[in-house]
């Protein structure tokens, strides 16, 4: 059988450089690249953890459950999960809940018993009953973001109250001295965290009052509409944070409708790091989270899991995030 | 066992209502929503298609096949598919190939003899050997938007050509005389498609030569660059027909870069109708192909093949498409 040693013969590198390649996460030459693949396709080389797979043993599958694979936060999760296991064999199955209890218990009830090795859940709304069901086949199983229950369980998650401490700590630094809160739905931790955040920085302000905050509805079109209202309440904002980046995207075309500049006028600064804080003109200043990296480690501590390696208690993390500074927060500090 | 029915009595509406909110695709107030979502925990009702799928029959799943799942085309593609499966009892796992042979190759081995029902492929690369490995085990395929033989094979593509005639005559009747055409990989059977549709239009018009034509690389940078080098080439355009949406994105942000306006200066069309045309500003018009659409014919129409009901010959779609007239083209026509 041919191995990755050959193909970095014949392509005249060394091992890891292939296996960078193959990976596609860290740059490569151009040149190298194409030497790479010309080798591969030569040599008809099929990677290692995958021909292992191919020795006819069961399927090795396990189940990723997610809102909604369209809101933009969820693709890149999805692929370095997939990319993951991929490279130790393991096909996944793509599962959209809308965040519905009765959705999530179908997809329970259809996998059931089918041989799925695991599950990573990333919709928030799991509740205990459907739990119940997993725990009682002692199924692996990984969260994102949320325990369903007060037992240890594998859980990983990000720091959203410090992040949110260095959204609005940025604002404040780049001179802005009225600063509005768009949050998102309450009853999702994540949202609950990223307002504690912004109200622990502002609390002690003088010019603060709850009226600062204002509901978002998650989407872009709920930012769009926060900004609205909140400008008929403060025409004084001049800086805006917002409980994720969608919502902070329709602020931006709030804003931009009403002539009113960004960064010049008002800065905006969003929460995620999602691919379209690109997109936009100015760019999006965002508290990124390691999106691909958490896809990897669910993946990774669910195949641990799979395989006897990890236990619950084992692989309860918390991520850190980082701010990004892009041009809708490039204000001159005033004096 | 508890029916739609049941749950229809206990709401107080029909059952196609029921089936609507299941389904999510069209519009129920709200306040109906939640009537029968309460009905549905209640009950605790499992659509039927899967609880059918519950007997202990060994498990339906189809591979869909992608280049990429973060590029923003595909997660409303795989969305439908899912959608679709699920109400049948099929299960969706999900493949990035990065449009790599080598890696088509190997999602093609781990599938290999392990109960794959099926599969959709949306990755333009798949070439002839691994498509005889396919057909030698008689798997049902359906194809997206390219055949990679010369047989007949179910194939679900748009009418680009004459999309693209659409958004170039858009771009004349809102007032524009000199249009340029940003165009993506050319042995990508849909953008030389594209550009032959642009060229069609233009090509008798005085001022055209084929120096209008740049080529992007198909990701937002493309286009960015792409309009930096036509703006030293020909200064004068005031109109821009990008190949996709992403080099529609990366042209507007460079002309803004310049303080070129958009539209008034320069109007800009894109096509595909991915969900971030409406997060830019202005938002972008562009030719939008009935992306949910095909994913649900391309789930149904491979059921049906699973099931013996649909031929080969019997699948041979091309789709419609539909100019989506936004800001980036709300020229005033000048006289």
């Amino acid at each position: 059988m041919v191995s990755i040693r050959d193909v970095a013969n014949l392509a005249g590198v060394s091992i890891a450089t292939v296996s960078r390649v193959m990976n596609k996460r860290e740059y490569v030459s151009k040149n190298t690249e194409k030497k790479i693949i010309r080798a591969i396709e030569e040599l008809n080389y099929v990677p290692n953890p995958l021909a292992r797979g191919l020795v006819g043993k069961k399927m090795s599958s396990i189940a990723m459950i997610v809102p909604d694979i369209m809101n933009p936060f969820y693709p890149e999760l999805v692929r370095a999960v997939e990319d993951t296991c991929h490279k130790q064999g393991y096909t996944v199955i793509l599962c959209n809940t809308d965040d519905k209890k009765y959705k999530e218990k179908s997809y329970l009830k259809v996998l059931k018993g089918r041989g799925i090795d695991g599950f990573i859940v990333a919709s928030s709304m799991l509740d205990k009953e459907n739990i119940a069901t997993l725990e009682k086949e002692n199924t692996p199983c990984v969260f994102l973001e949320r325990l369903p229950c007060d037992k240890p369980r594998s859980l990983i998650q990000v720091d959203n109250f410090n992040g949110s401490i260095l959204a609005v700590q940025h604002l404040l630094d780049v001179g802005c001295n009225r600063i509005a809160h768009i949050y998102g739905p309450q009853e999702v931790p994540t949202y609950q965290e990223r307002m504690n955040g912004y109200e622990e920085v502002v609390k002690s302000l003088p010019w603060y009052t709850s009226s600062y905050m204002i509901a978002g509805d998650s989407q872009m079109e709920g930012g769009f509409k926060a900004v609205e209202k909140i400008l008929d309440r403060h025409p004084d904002i001049d800086g805006i944070f917002a409980g994720n980046d969608l919502m902070a995207i329709g602020a931006l075309k709030a804003l931009q409708r009403r002539s009113i500049r960004v960064p010049e006028d008002v800065a905006i600064c969003g929460f995620d790091g999602i691919a379209v804080t690109i997109m936009t003109e100015p760019e999006l200043t965002t508290v990124a989270q390691p999106i691909y990296e958490m896809g990897e480690l669910a993946a990774s501590t669910l195949i641990g899991k799979i395989n006897g390696d990890i236990t619950d208690e084992d692989s309860l993390y918390v991520l850190g995030v980082e701010l990004i500074h892009r041009n809708s927060t490039m204000k001159m500090r005033k004096t």
